[in-house]
């Protein structure tokens, strides 16, 4: 049997999955920061097309995907879910390894599932302009790569310090026909502001995001696109659960453990929510999230309302939080390094649906190469804090004598983050934990907000 | 139906073939420099193990893929068949365009196809270490790759020039457990001739091959390994033709044209080789090859006996070469930067199997930008001469008013080479036609060596 699964490119998924038809308690509302009432569509309108407004707020059970958007899908998904028969030798393990392999995107990262959803309902709504902001560039990558299918502008808010390491990554953005614009800049009213004060500033995700979010307010024809945490970003990437679920079928298996790193929660959603149905359902399956010991938000944050950004703009959101002031240091792995984590992944830890554990980058590096050299593929900074705990979990089946069924997301692969190898492989790196007094400091951030439920 | 024609995985390719059993005019034999007598397996036994020798000569029309090779081929192949949509829509072309999307391979290329098979051989023979040289990186990558696969250590000879300007090609070399050496080096005997004659040169493939070679031959446990122009790595390329036929022949489809950019030829013959046997068999097909217009191997050097490499240490090979002192212009498509090509693919277009086209890289880039904005993927800079041609041959489709089927060889993604774009866009590149008197003068490196049949 080959150790390939492919899913026939007729069976993509027709419909997303929203868990938030059988959370066993509703998610808690976003608040406004005004007036603390709950958000409604009419305050989010300024910012998004009503489509993505009502996917957000919809407890629609299946959500149907346009045929637009599955010819674009296409180009890539299906993508293979691949048995890692090699790093399974080297492990000595009985352990079933399946990998679901997102780096074949365009892109090289599962960000172009939502990218593209995003791009078509914005065009279809008239938006002629998207704004968002980027960190390490993924996510910047995929919206200027979809902006691209569908016909749009797309202007990248890029972290000034990440600009000025990654040029490629601006390229990348600019073949694409994408804007990429080192923030903070001179283009806003913020981010003129943020200059005056430090015109040296490396700047931050939460500067971008003000920038973005500030142009897309000012014009009607130019809307805002985020890359992960809310509701419908977590819906788009449930197709990658949703085929590994089928793929795993085709050869009579079922997960024991599904695994998948965490930033702002997108990629572990996208492969986990489809399972976390079935364990609502009675099924046993364990869910675990992997996240960096250097940003711990579920495994020492606490669940509280908090802003999505450092600048105070977004909607209050009931999540586990290090506080929107806490700076996390500058790991590689640039994709997990949020305060927050999205409220759906927040809800589903706090029912015990699911599992959440931190790794050290030096762990995750050591798991990315011996992956790399059984398996082929080099995977993303992001990508090897979820094969670290595949790990660690391939070993606990081998202790325990047992051929347990691991799924595990690989959502990306590393060619364009080369430098972070080179880091580690030159001993560079090293085990990183955050001091409590750090983590006891940022929380400050949430005095005087309201109580999460 | 779908844009996307996937193979399913049971049915990837359980053969090679090998067009030396159909050949109308059998090739001209590699003569050995010393004896100028037609080149035996003793003369290879130094570089290659038996079973690469064997297929270099063999005769047999279909070789057998061992289930090893299969099993590590199944990390990405069959490799997915698209039918570029977007493309056909921008160019308002009746012609139907399908892409075989090479870059979904882990070193992002058609590369590791040979790779793959070349590690398995020679670990099987006892080999513990291969050497190799690498221009841009692509193939000392793969080979890489192939290596920790099979467990042989694998030692690079990267032109310097290269080395120094792309350093994430080596690091993602040592990340495959690789060894990436500046060549010239100080470990050669002739690298440390060329060191003390001029310590500061850029160094060249030839030098590269040369001091690739000198270590294989040292060592009974070390051998050497190419990634193109030899027999044996273009019939392991041909995986790709087979799918493609395949999958083109699931839609009914049947290709009048089908495209692939040319270097030394592994990548053209993989995706031709197949069709080309067709057009033997009398089937109605056009075989383009597409080289750089800055080294016009195909389309203006004379067909002739000629070295290898520059260092004058290889067989003679009867093929079209503009000398093996030729140095084309540092173009960014260092893949195809090659002084001669295939015997097998000289002997296609002498026979006018193929038909060869020259483009030059602003016409080329031209093309990879409109498809990546159209279809989504960034193209290697090789690739994007093969789109060129494509974009031609559908505009003549146009004007024909014709639904020709059009097959192109993706190659690669350009995601580690957007240095490139970045010249391109920045309208940093210009067209260059190879003076006529530079190659007048290149080929006389050719006068005193035997003429080709």
């Amino acid at each position: 049997m080959s150790r390939r699964i492919d899913l026939p490119a007729d069976r993509m998924p027709k419909s997303w999955y929203n868990i938030l038809a059988d959370l066993p308690t509703p998610l808690a509302p976003p608040l406004h920061p005004g007036t603390m009432q709950p958000v409604g569509p009419e305050d989010l309108a300024p910012l998004f097309p009503m489509a993505l407004i009502e996917q957000e707020m919809s407890t629609q059970r299946e959500i149907p995907i346009p045929e637009e958007i599955r010819e674009k899908l296409a180009i890539w998904r299906p993508t293979p879910l691949i048995r890692a028969t090699g790093l399974e030798r080297a492990l000595g393990t009985p352990a079933r390894i399946y990998y679901k392999n997102e780096s074949v995107s365009p892109a090289g990262s599962h960000k172009p599932n939502t990218a593209v959803a995003q791009a078509y309902y914005n065009a279809k709504a008239g938006i002629k302009r998207l704004t968002t902001e980027t960190g390490a560039g993924q996510w910047g990558s995929a919206l200027s790569f979809a902006g691209a299918l569908f016909g749009l502008d797309v202007e990248v808010y890029m972290v000034r310090a990440s600009y000025d390491q990654k040029p490629y990554r601006r390229v990348m953005m600019e073949t694409w026909g994408g804007r990429c614009i080192p923030s903070p800049s001179p283009f806003t009213e913020v981010g003129r502001r943020i200059l005056e004060a430090t015109p040296d500033t490396p700047g931050s995700l939460g500067m971008a995001i003000s920038e973005a979010v500030e142009k897309a307010v000012q014009d009607s024809e130019t809307a805002y696109a985020l890359g992960s945490v809310l509701n419908h970003v977590l819906l788009h990437q449930t197709v990658m659960g949703l085929e590994a679920g089928e793929q795993l079928e085709m050869v009579g298996a079922y997960p024991d453990v599904v695994i998948g790193c965490v930033g702002g929660g997108s990629n572990f959603g996208g492969i986990a929510l489809p399972f976390v149905r079935d364990r609502i359902g009675g099924k046993r399956v364990r869910i675990v999230a992997v996240e960096p010991s250097s940003c711990p938000t579920l495994t020492r944050g606490p669940y509280a309302y908090d802003f999505g950004d450092t600048g105070k703009m977004t909607p209050l959101m009931a999540m586990h939080t290090l506080g929107h002031d806490f700076v996390p240091p500058p790991i590689h792995a640039g994709g997990l390094r949020y305060h927050g984590v999205a409220p759906i992944i927040s809800n589903l830890l706090k029912e015990q649906l699911i599992e959440a554990i931190a790794v050290d980058q030096v762990e995750a590096f050591t798991a990315g190469v011996q992956f790399a050299r059984t398996e082929g593929i080099i995977p993303a900074p992001e990508t090897t804090h979820a094969l670290a705990a595949t790990v660690r979990e391939a070993l606990a089946a081998k202790e325990a004598g047992e051929a347990r069924t691991i799924l595990v997301s690989f959502s990306g692969h590393g060619l364009v983050d080369m430098a972070s190898y080179e880091a580690f492989l030159h001993n560079k790196l090293v085990p990183y934990e955050m001091p409590e007094s750090e983590i006891v400091r940022a929380l400050k951030a949430l005095d005087g907000l309201p109580k999460a439920p």
